[in-house]
């Protein structure tokens, strides 16, 4: 079920121009506000996101940046609607709170060796996982998929502009939306999961284009067949083969490429 | 001029579905990369770009994340490229060095409050500039830089998925491609201060959507009119009316939808 989509929109004038007609009129757009993530108090990140579906959200955040490692270590104790946006406190493990705290440290500390920064880049790309073998799919069932997609994304049907993430499984399609891609996948993995879906039983479509930050998501999130509508780069690509992903991006109409492991996309 | 599109791009093995047929070729796709941000040593921030117009890139990101307040406190001594990445060496005063020093120990001291992570929430929305009155510009001027930013985007061209900002002043259009659209916007930002042109001079047409972030940029870059081809965020608009910007969006053929400050754009 989705959630929270009534915080999702804003109601914004605008002044419609066309041609050489200007109508004022009262437009949706889609709601951009800080979201921040803390664990057993501890500020992590702030994502500008758009604020629905942020039990997914914080759950699926935490798996795919590798926070934790199962949704047993994961409880979101809090949510605080400020303002200024919304604080999503977590409670996790001591060990994982310990190794978060490390990272963070690495991070804050971390000045480059004043030559290169090459510490600095090898942190940009964080060891991606090999995911489990997924169950090959058909082109009818990639194109059902992306069908389906295009008509269950209600927020970007009122304000344009908003990023969709769906899982294909054998019962349906899950999707979540964000204004940002990576966060309508992160929403998407904590939906797969809370839902109790096998994330090597379907297959991921996405309204974006492929980059390195979804394909490595998909891969801490152990899905194992990645479908993009649009481009992809050469860095998603080589993840993708690095964390034995089936990578398909173009998907449009009846046409999509392959990029890896395309025996699994069967006639 | 462009600088180093030859690093934009690479080659990839694709193998295209469309119906029943399958076909491998090689097709273009564009670079992302970690690209590191130093600031006197201090490595500030890694971006994934792609590696063209790094000069543009290097001055235009400074400038409008406010680590230096002009191009003469700014001054790019390196550019080292490695297996993973590129880091960018620039040299600042000592001055913006401290403060750049102060704002870093604030990010990763910052605990939040431990009940709300209300701090961590207002640091994520920074102060916005007011812009210089812009000149006005017409209608006929936007749709004519749209059509002109549609033929300057030799990277999108070759490979889809990449962005494009565009500055359009009385001499012509200033583009700039990058896989992020808010690196786009940087690059050209470096492109506009190194061309010694004046941001209120012309106005910026974006192939994204506007985002926070994008009119954010624009505001500390002093670009008083900002056209986006898709939807813009709620948080956008409010930026835009804080900044004094006049936000366009759904830029498309002769249409468009104006936010704020409509009356700059003449008929």
């Amino acid at each position: 079920m989705r959630d929270g989509l009534n915080d999702a929109l804003a109601t914004v004038r605008a002044l419609r121009v066309q041609a050489d007609a200007r109508e004022a009129r009262e437009d949706a757009a889609v709601v951009e506000a800080p979201v921040a993530l803390l664990y057993n108090g501890l500020s992590f990140a702030v994502m500008m996101a758009t604020p629905c579906d942020l039990e997914d959200f914080a759950l699926g955040f935490a798996l795919s940046e590798g926070i934790v490692a199962s949704d047993k270590e994961f409880n979101l104790v809090d949510s605080v609607r400020g303002e200024t946006g919304v604080a999503l406190h977590a409670a996790i493990p001591q060990a994982r709170y310990d190794a978060l705290q490390e990272r963070r440290r690495n991070l804050a500390g971390r000045s480059g060796c004043g030559l290169c920064g090459v510490e600095a880049l090898q942190d940009a790309q964080r060891p991606v996982p090999r995911v489990p073998e997924p169950q090959p799919v058909s082109l009818a069932q990639i194109r059902a998929a992306l069908a389906t997609l295009a008509t269950q994304q209600p927020l970007n049907a009122r304000s344009g502009g908003v990023h969709a993430a769906g899982f294909a499984h054998a019962q349906g399609l899950l999707v979540r939306e964000d204004v940002g891609r990576h966060n309508a996948l992160d929403k998407l993995i904590g939906a797969i999961v809370r839902a109790g879906l096998d994330p090597a039983s379907g297959f991921l479509v996405i309204t974006s284009r492929a980059s390195y930050e979804i394909v490595h998501k998909a891969a801490m999130a152990g899905i194992g067949i990645v479908i993009a509508i649009s481009a992809p780069t050469d860095l998603a690509i080589r993840t993708a083969t690095a964390a034995g992903i089936t990578l398909a991006a173009f998907a449009r109409g009846d046409a999509l490429n392959l990029y890896n492991a395309p025996e699994r996309v069967l006639p």
